[in-house]
């Protein structure tokens, strides 16, 4: 059995998985906004609350990009972990091997291996929550290129256009992640709340949501461009309001691309990213 | 030995090639005008005079989507082709097999493993000419997904921009195709003129040049975020030009780009294209 970990932004989610399947699951605050000590304190709680004889190795889920040689995160925006060696950590803390990876391709790999992916060979999946993030399997593995592949989220589809949490202009995140949401909305409301309003019939929020999948579309067009792959797999806490985005999105990327119809699907997993972590 | 043939929309290029080596190169006019048999003839024409005994196979580049599994022409837009199995007209004419790819997936697997992208493991290939075309090297093998990967001139780089040749908006080479960088300048000369008109210190070229740059960046810069790759690699015959764009180009991928530098040069082959098909 593997213990695999979604190191989150507000909760660390730890799951005890044997192939595929989550016996047992556990989540603790990030508490992030207390420094990277206590970040690295909960996490490693987290896997000794599930660590038994039975457990051979343990996998993390890290926002940022990692370096897949030395398995550290290098940076990380949303939480403040840079330069953290969590395999280097875990094993001395807890004499387990462990493997870590950015929490979107943990994503990516779940969905392929037990969830919305399955039978691809090629697939790109989508997360959707504060930032965007993605994860691209080729040829049946994750692939990385040197480190950071797959940052579909800063790529851009609007020269010169809005600004992105990054610094830079017109990335798809700047229209998808959570600010763009809100800036289309007009209100700092959650992505949550813009849904609830969504489901009320709001108008407002029905046209946010239509544009969120115009611009999506927009990106899904720009990655089946570049990969070609046989599924995008879309996930992550806003993908709660797929069928208020969906027909704008499928819209506008059977309108922008140029190849055989692409299959385009909601994620299955409800923690694709444990069960990915476990995987890698 | 194999027959190496870089089929382009004036002219077809052929060589006897030798382990990356071009021994003897032919060069005959496509003649698109006369139609697709005529264009199957002179292929063959090619083929027959590079002929002998010591040659096993023939591989050929051509452009538009091409059908993997069935080895066809799926559709060109440059070259009216749809539906030729070049393959099978080889073996049945001149009982030679034959394998096909599309032409920037020749250019890009020339430069790969004979040019200036030799010792990366993943690569990009950039191809200028009438449009843009692109390949792309993951672990050291050609990638094409499902069949058309790497369609890089096609993805959005400002939503709702200029319009491209293929009738969509916004996409990279409505920028940086030959119909783009007219458009930039203001007047249907030739991108040839063009760099000339640079090379006289025009001030209209040289600004043209660097707005082309400036597009190529942004699309540089979304290959780097999808793919990472070790290297980019840019060809054909715009890229000539590569002293007036290739600043602005350098500029705006650095102002874009999250990841580590990424080594961006120019093709090293003249024929990268005759020589990667002649290594499919």
């Amino acid at each position: 059995m593997i213990i695999g970990v979604d190191l989150g932004g507000t909760f660390i989610k730890a799951g005890l998985v044997d192939n595929g399947r989550i016996l047992r699951k556990i989540a603790k605050p990030t508490e992030a906004e207390k420094g990277k000590q206590r970040v690295i304190r909960n996490v490693l709680d987290c896997i000794a609350e599930l660590q038994s004889d039975k457990v051979e190795s343990v996998g993390i889920g890290s926002p940022g990009q990692i370096d897949h040689t030395k398995g550290v995160v290098l940076n990380s925006s949303n939480l403040q972990i840079s330069n953290v060696n969590f395999p280097g950590i875990i094993l001395q803390e807890l004499n387990l091997p462990a493997k870590i990876d950015n929490d979107a391709n943990c994503f990516a790999l779940g969905e392929f291996l037990h969830g919305a992916g399955e039978g691809a060979r090629n697939m790109v999946g989508i997360t959707m929550g504060t930032g965007i993030g993605s994860g691209v399997i080729i040829d049946c593995r994750l692939y990385t290129g040197r480190n950071a592949a797959a940052e579909l989220g800063h790529t851009v589809i609007k020269h010169n256009g809005e600004m992105c949490a990054c610094g830079r202009k017109g990335h798809l995140e700047a229209y998808t992640g959570t600010r763009g949401i809100q800036k289309l909305f007009g209100k700092k409301l959650s992505p949550e709340d813009i849904f609830k309003l969504a489901a009320k019939r709001n108008k407002n929020a029905l046209k946010t949501w239509d544009s969120v999948g115009n611009y999506l579309g927009v990106g899904i067009a720009n990655a089946i461009h570049t990969y070609d792959p046989d599924v995008v797999v879309i996930g992550g806490s806003v993908a709660k309001a797929w069928r208020f985005f969906s027909k704008s999105m499928m819209k506008t990327v059977n309108e922008l691309s140029l190849l055989p119809k692409t299959k385009i699907v909601k994620a299955s997993l409800a923690d694709a990213g444990v069960i990915g972590a476990a995987s890698l």
